[in-house]
């Protein structure tokens, strides 16, 4: 039928979020030209980035090299105590986040960059005690700035996108009473994704994507369903286990598609978008 | 008569730009205290804020310490290669304006944090290249980072506020090219005030406001008015020479009232507003 193939000038839907580690071997140039070309082909979506590998190194040359600990339930945070989360503000939010703005403003993408503590944008409860183990033994750590993203503030974001902005996200986020807390950006792309109902969400890292037998990029996996979970889960090395684990979540969630690239290499947004990579979907 | 004084129910008046310096002196849980109780009470405003000192302390503790230069106009500026724009970056907006807007959650205020740089709120263009002079010596500086406000994004900051977001900003700004630039605080705020039609201009730093006889604080200047500004510029000693030029700047381009105070010592922010410090007015 005609009417069916007139298409209403609506609001261009926000379709996308992609996140980008920080880690040496992703091509920002890259990242930032691709992002760039699918803003200007009209498509809206929200961008985070990462950014431990700096923090890393400021903290070291600040005198307070960075710790990790390892959760009851077998995942590796980094000891934020007040000192590293004001070291870790400075580098993301700082640095990371002023230059990825920087990079899309050259490119003519009106960019407006934000932490989760910005308008609460993404928030969660902060845990200031945390239950480690280090081998056998288990024991308290007090004082922590950290927490899991639990809601975000999808009106702030899409106030921005309708008026032409692109958010460029980073942590720290909100605590609920409205602390910096360290959160995971992975978690935080993924709890936006869901909250604004896109229809994808790209994690570019440094590596092509999951690998099955780790780090040999022959044995990349190009595609999962909620059947490979268990497996998948078990294969995974590092920090690509809480990206299957946060990717899992956004599919269950209503995400149609998750994506696990590599943040280099030829256009690696787009490729990722048009296959590359680890495609996930709901079945 | 009676219908003059029916208030209409419109959005409120955006009546003012608060302005922070960095200095150590500077009492911020005060005057985060009352930014919160000037917001809860109705008022609407954009607050800036500075951090110099921060700037220099974090620098050196980087291997990169502060330098400054005296440009031919006779003002000091920072000296700001690309390395000591990603530390100034690092902390006016990774570290201070976290703070700023952290302190204000806690008191239960929306604060979004912004640089200038963010959706070009306060652009202008870049000097990379600096005529400096030493004494007697002239020379030009290359590779340079700076810049003066020129414009400012006014409908992102009334679309925030518009929508209860209280905005928190902080340099660096924006070169006409999209580049992070370095730009004075005191001027930017002065640029937001005009642009925003602001009733009226708070700067407040480590100092009581004009001191004829600097730094007798008894020597304080209570009122200046333009006429008084060829002796004002002559006695202000330091950074308050660039206060006093970019008040009356802004006097002279619509805003109703400036006011240099203190921020520190009890209510400084509310004191400021109800006559303390140096209150300059048009006439």
């Amino acid at each position: 039928m005609a009417i069916a193939q007139q298409h209403p000038a609506a609001e261009p839907a926000i379709d996308l979020v992609v996140k980008v580690g920080g880690g040496a071997a992703i091509d920002r140039t890259a990242v930032a030209d691709d992002l760039a070309a699918l803003w200007s082909a009209g498509r809206r979506f929200v961008f985070v980035h990462g950014g431990a590998e700096t923090t890393n190194a400021v903290a070291t040359a600040l005198g307070h090299p960075p710790r990790f600990v390892t959760g009851e339930n077998g995942l590796v945070s980094r000891r934020t105590d007040r000192r590293t989360l004001e070291i870790f503000a400075m580098v993301y939010r700082g640095q990371l986040n002023l230059e990825w703005v920087e990079l899309l403003q050259l490119r003519g993408v009106p960019a407006v960059g934000l932490c989760g503590l910005d308008g609460r944008i993404f928030e969660g409860e902060r845990k200031a005690t945390l239950r480690v183990r280090d081998g056998e033994r288990r024991y308290v750590l007090r004082d922590d700035w950290t927490g899991t993203v639990e809601r975000v503030n999808a009106p702030l974001l899409r106030l921005l996108l309708d008026h032409g902005y692109l958010p460029v996200l980073t942590p720290p986020g909100a605590s609920s009473r409205g602390e910096a807390i360290n959160v995971d950006g992975d978690r935080a792309a993924a709890a936006i994704a869901v909250a604004l109902g896109a229809g994808a969400l790209v994690l570019l890292s440094d590596v092509p994507g999951l690998l099955a037998r780790w780090p040999d990029p022959a044995s990349l996996v190009r595609r999962l369903t909620p059947a490979d979970r268990g497996h998948a889960e078990q294969i995974a090395q590092g920090r690509m286990r809480r990206k299957v684990r946060y990717a899992y979540d956004a599919l269950a969630q209503g995400v149609a598609r998750v994506v696990l690239a590599q943040g280099s290499g030829d256009r690696p947004l787009r490729a990722a978008l048009e296959g590359g990579g680890t495609q996930m979907e709901p079945q």
